[in-house]
């Protein structure tokens, strides 16, 4: 049962099939107004858990659950002891969500193996489709395969507090075994995601052959002011923390749009105390984040940064304490895994580009012990994390083929 | 009984006794970190209110309960049917809130009449002190007194959802019989309060003679840009309500250090949603506060800060929403008054200095029905609103001692 490429080329994914699978699993912790919440570890995830270990089963994979509670179906290659190729994302979702983000990446594996299995391929390595546990806040499932889970569970506890082991537990995982989650045998990984950010339609292309998973840093900024009386505080006695707070917001704008480069810098959180119209406000909290894909000029961009804070607390009258919460390294993509899937788009004659994925994605973790690379399609005004989110059925269906005969490529490739 | 100026000169009120009212009072709804919440119409409200109506009557008033709320009472004059000589302020607090706001204006009315009584003395004109209901949310007391009450009670719903007709019935006032509560037989107000905003302090003086209190206008903005994942989505792809929100800050801020005059402008409210750190900010709702002492200067601010808003909701890709709140119109003090209380403190030999009052006061709606004036005392830091509010018990024996002598001079004046 030997294909050649000609052959392979012709095989192609059911498209209404890998739908109908989105479709059913955004029923799973559907919102009134047509989103998705369905947050890790609640009862929504397990049940689509659940679901989605059925549909692996159904496709043919056997499957597991390692320590770190991620689902792992197994469509076994003919050499059984050959690393594998894997492919896999998550189906947790924010608070309010759409259909697309994760699942996926998930649904696309699985449609892979149904395609294989219902025209009688087996490749010579086996193919595993990861559902890796709450990307959307921990991201403990990629890590801990990885080999990069923090030893405190304290880190992990949830915003509710319950517990990490509590978590892992309720979904078949075992935090006491979480280093047993590391893989030394994954040959290579490939993600495929909607692209979040609205390049790919802005720029009429279907596929993003992504080039790296950008590194983040993320601060929490605390500014104490004077809170004090709103009539009767003259302008120039006052230490108002939301005054410093918004000329921070401005700056991390400014940085982002006035240095030259791809990066993104974003307020998304501020909250104002005491927060009452006839108040000076006596402290804010703010939390800045920072994506790019080079790690030396991320640390340019936090000096400049850190720099510009001193300043405005010295103009205002304020105190203001940046304290970094989160450092994540890039990862830059395999290259030979990225000219694979440009070969790919040019034999099924859609039209793809490179970019860097600025989103941080199961990959990014996995790419660290392995090969890594990601496949990008277009999301309708790159509108994600919301209840908005759109990818049409067809742009679905040409994501997955590419991921299907990257696989086959790959399986080749690798030896 | 007729005093000479010089006789009555000598007379003063006890310093002691005036302290341990304010003291006394404190302690009714006080909070663990040594501030005071007496907020309007809850049980600390009601304690307080009959702790002052006990202190009224000891000192010799007639005390009553207008259909407002307010508790009025009366240090009988010669000539009963005289029009009134008027004084309080409210003992309502913020949530958190010192001892001297609202509080010092009636215990040093009711501290005036202790003195008085003690030393046998009685004006031709009855003395009135009164407690005004709610003034740090509806300032529905002072209101009612002016005839301003808006007839819609849905106006006076309470955060908690309690109609206003239960607040009133709770105090012993009569939603059904608010118009009773105007006046029209007040010959002169005079309110003491501390100065909220330690211009008093920062100029080393002990007395401010109040020119009028300012007129104030209130928005609610409400900023609608487009939520989206701060990762992913490039810069100039972007509609950041925050950053929209931030220039707003800072424009209304500027708008008040950079235009010639008094005035002042504030965001003190600020909230985003849906507040995440890896999100775009998609809405800002924020409150502005703006206050002078005259109304075609105001009218002018609001022109210029629209004008403002309207450049940023196009600059930033937003929709800015921008809805009128609130508008009181500045009151002038009667300047025969501000005279009377300059020459006292001339008497007293007590440096002062004329200033505006930019925090709204019960002697503001008085103002608007009879001759109004205002005298401040410092307030260490400008600090209100605050559980660290505090003014030395010489300065509140001061102050009272000028409201004690204002009103000897003012039975002079009136006739």
């Amino acid at each position: 049962m030997t294909m050649t490429p000609l052959s392979t080329v012709r095989l192609a994914i059911n498209r209404d099939r890998l739908n109908r699978s989105i479709a059913d699993l955004a029923s799973i912790g559907r919102l009134k107004n047509g989103g998705v919440c369905r947050i890790a570890f609640t009862d929504a995830d397990l049940q689509a858990r659940q679901q989605v270990q059925a549909w692996m089963e159904d496709a043919g994979m056997t499957t597991r659950i390692d320590a770190a509670g991620n689902v792992i179906g197994r469509y076994a290659g003919r050499f059984e002891n050959a690393p594998v190729l894997a492919t896999g994302s998550h189906i947790d979702t924010v608070p309010v969500a759409g259909a697309f983000d994760g699942c996926l990446g998930v649904l696309a594996g699985i449609e892979v193996v149904r395609t294989l299995r219902e025209n009688n391929i087996r490749l010579d390595h086996s193919i595993e489709v990861i559902v890796f546990s709450d990307e959307e806040r921990s991201v403990i499932g990629s890590k801990a395969i990885a080999g990069e889970v923090h030893e405190d569970p304290a880190y992990y506890v949830r915003l509710d507090g319950t517990p990490i082991h509590t978590c892992l537990t309720k979904v078949g995982g075992d935090w006491s075994k979480i280093a047993t989650a590391k893989r030394d045998d994954i040959a290579a990984f490939v993600e495929l995601h909607v692209e979040q950010g609205g390049v790919l339609e802005h720029s009429k292309l279907l596929i993003g052959v992504v080039s790296g998973v950008v590194g983040q840093y993320r601060f929490a900024v605390k500014i104490k002011g004077r809170p004090n009386h709103a009539g009767t505080t003259p302008m120039h006695m006052r230490k108002d923390a939301l005054v410093a707070g918004a000329q921070i917001v401005l700056a991390v704008n400014r940085l982002a749009l006035d240095t030259p480069g791809d990066q993104v810098a974003t307020v998304g959180y501020l909250t104002v105390s005491p927060n009452a119209t006839n108040t000076v406000p006596g402290e804010v909290d703010l939390r800045i984040d920072l994506r790019d894909l080079s790690q030396s000029h991320l640390e340019q961009l936090v000096e400049q940064l850190k720099a510009e804070i001193d300043a405005i607390a010295d103009s205002t009258g304020t105190e203001i304490e940046t304290r970094q919460t989160l450092h994540i390294l890039p990862t830059l993509a395999a290259p030979e895994i990225m000219t694979a899937i440009e070969q790919v788009c040019q034999d099924l004659d859609l039209p793809q580009m490179q970019l860097p994925s600025r989103a941080g994605h199961d990959a990014q973790e996995v790419g660290r012990i392995t090969d890594m690379g990601m496949i990008f399609i277009p999301s309708q005004a790159g509108i994600s994390h919301s209840e908005e989110e759109y990818t049409s059925p067809e742009e679905c269906a040409q994501g997955t083929n590419v991921l299907l005969q990257t696989f086959l490529r790959l399986d080749q490739m690798y030896r």
